[in-house]
C-alpha cells in the first residue's frame, strides 16, 4: 500500500503547537457517534500531543482515559503536563478541553514498544472467517449508519455470527468481532488508541442498541502491529447498575496480540 | 463478625486533612513488599482521600494509577483536584507525593456501587478448594516472606494447584488463586482496592520469583461486597518487552463478581 498524502485519520487526529504545554486540534465531524465524538477518535488525537510532549518517548504503553463530557465537531485544545521522564518511560497527565470545558482526563505512560525479543503467551487469537466470508459495516442498518458517520471512516468487517443485532436478532453472547484497518493508511500505535474504541458498543449484541457512553477506558499497548488488517474482539460478561464493561483485543496481521483495553461504559437503555 | 476497635487496615490507610485539597498520610511498614509499599496499599489509601474530597460519592467506580516511584514507610501527602461533579458521578485527579516526589497518579471516577436490581452476567466464579483444603500464605518460603511484611497483614489461602512456586516447582500456567481476608475487618469498596493487588505477582507461576513493579493498574468495581472471605484469582496471558499483564478479578461470599482490574507490570528477571 503506498500513501502519498496524509490519511483521513493523520489529518483529522492532527495537532499544533499553541504554548507551552497546549496543543490545538480541530476536531472533525466525520467520527461522529450517537451524541457525541468516538472516544477512540478523541484518544488518538490526545495520544498525538502527548507524543509531541514526550520526545524519545514514542509510543503509548498505558493510556488511561476518564470521559467527562461529549465533544463535538470544532475547535479543542490538549493540554498537557509531563509528570516523570526519566528511564525507558515518561508519564503525563493530559486534558481535551472544547470552550473552557473539560472532555476527557488522561494519565499515560510512553516509551518504546518492543520489536521483537521474547514473547510468552497463552492468548488465543480471535477466530474470523476469512474477509470475504464477513459482513462489510456498509450493511449497517440506515439509522445506524446515520448517527454514526464514524463508521465511514474505516472499513469493518464483521463475524458473520456475531452480526445479527444489525437484522434484529443479536447472538446474546456479548461479543463483536471484526477485521479492522484504516484506508490507505498502515496501522500503528496511534490507530491502535483508535481501533480500541472503534467497532459498535458490545451491547449491541445483548439486542441493546444505542449509545454506550464510556465512563473509563485503559488500554496497553503491546507490540508495534505489522502492516495490514486488524483483528479486533470486543467482549463483555457482565452488566450491574446499568454499567458494562468492554474489554477489546487487537490482533495484528502477524498474529501478535498488539493491544488490549477495557472499558467501563454505561448501558444503552434494554 | 463484631469489631470494637479500627482494624490495622483502617489505622494504616487513614488521611487527615492538611490544606485545601490535600491530605495526610502516615505509610505504615508493614505493608513493604519487595523494593517498596504494595501499591494496592497505596490505593486504598489514595482511595481514602478521594472518598473524603468527594462527598455524596462514596465509592470507587473506576481508578487509575500510574505508579511513578516506589513509595517508602512515613509521611506522604495526597493531593486532590476535583475535575468534575455533577449527576451521578464525580471525576478527581490525585497524586500520591512523598518529599516533593510523586509516588502515583491517580485518576478516579466515583459514584454509588448498585445495591441490586438487573444482573447479566456470563462470568465465570474461580474454582477454588474449600478452605482447609488450601494452602495458607503462612507457608511461604522464609525468603519470602522476610521481604513481604505484607504477607502478614491479610489471610490468603491458595489455590493448591496454584502454589508450586513456594517449592520450585510453578505451574507455569500464569494462574494464582486465594481466598483473601482482612483479619477482624469485612470487605468494603476500599478494601477491594488492596485486593485486586495484594496476592504475589502472578509472574511466581512463571518460575520469575521476584518483584514486579506495576506501571499502570485500573480497577473497576462493580458491587459493594457482602461480608466473609473474598476469592481473588490472578492470571496473565501475554509477557513481551519485558512486560506482562496482570488481570485480577474479585468475588464476595455472595459469588458475584465485585472487582476487576488489568495492571501492566515490569517482569522480574527470568
Amino acid at each position: 500500500m503506498t500513501t502519498t498524502a496524509p490519511s483521513e485519520f493523520d489529518l483529522d487526529t492532527a495537532v499544533r503547537p499553541a504554548g507551552p504545554g497546549v496543543w490545538a486540534a480541530d476536531l472533525a465531524a466525520g467520527w461522529q457517534v450517537g451524541g457525541g465524538l468516538n472516544g477512540g477518535y478523541l484518544l488518538a488525537t490526545v495520544g498525538t500531543a502527548l507524543r509531541e510532549a514526550m520526545p524519545g518517548k514514542p509510543d503509548p504503553l498505558a493510556v488511561s482515559a476518564h470521559y467527562l463530557s461529549a465533544s463535538v465537531p470544532g475547535p479543542a485544545t490538549v493540554e498537557v503536563d509531563v509528570r516523570r521522564d526519566g528511564g525507558s518511560l515518561a508519564t503525563a497527565a493530559a486534558r481535551l478541553v472544547q470552550d473552557r470545558t473539560t472532555r476527557i482526563e488522561v494519565l499515560a505512560t510512553y516509551g518504546a514498544l518492543p520489536g521483537g525479543g521474547e514473547v510468552w503467551t497463552t492468548a488465543v487469537e480471535p477466530e474470523l472467517p476469512p474477509r470475504d466470508r464477513c459482513v462489510s459495516g456498509a450493511v449497517a442498518p440506515a439509522d445506524l449508519r446515520r448517527v454514526a458517520p464514524l463508521m465511514d471512516r474505516f472499513e469493518m468487517l464483521f463475524h458473520p455470527d456475531q452480526v445479527g443485532w444489525a437484522v434484529g436478532a443479536p447472538s446474546g453472547d456479548g461479543v463483536i468481532s471484526a477485521w479492522f484497518r484504516l484506508p490507505g493508511r498502515e496501522p500503528d500505535p496511534l490507530a491502535l488508541l483508535l481501533a480500541v474504541d472503534a467497532l459498535p458498543p458490545v451491547t449491541f449484541d445483548l439486542g441493546r442498541p444505542g449509545w454506550a457512553p464510556t465512563i473509563e477506558l485503559t488500554a496497553h499497548l503491546r507490540a508495534a502491529p505489522a502492516p495490514g488488517w486488524l483483528k479486533v474482539r470486543h467482549a463483555t460478561r457482565t452488566l450491574v447498575g446499568g454499567m458494562f464493561e468492554e474489554d477489546c483485543e487487537v490482533w495484528d496481521s502477524a498474529d501478535r496480540l498488539v493491544a488490549q483495553s477495557r472499558q467501563l461504559a454505561r448501558a444503552p437503555r434494554g
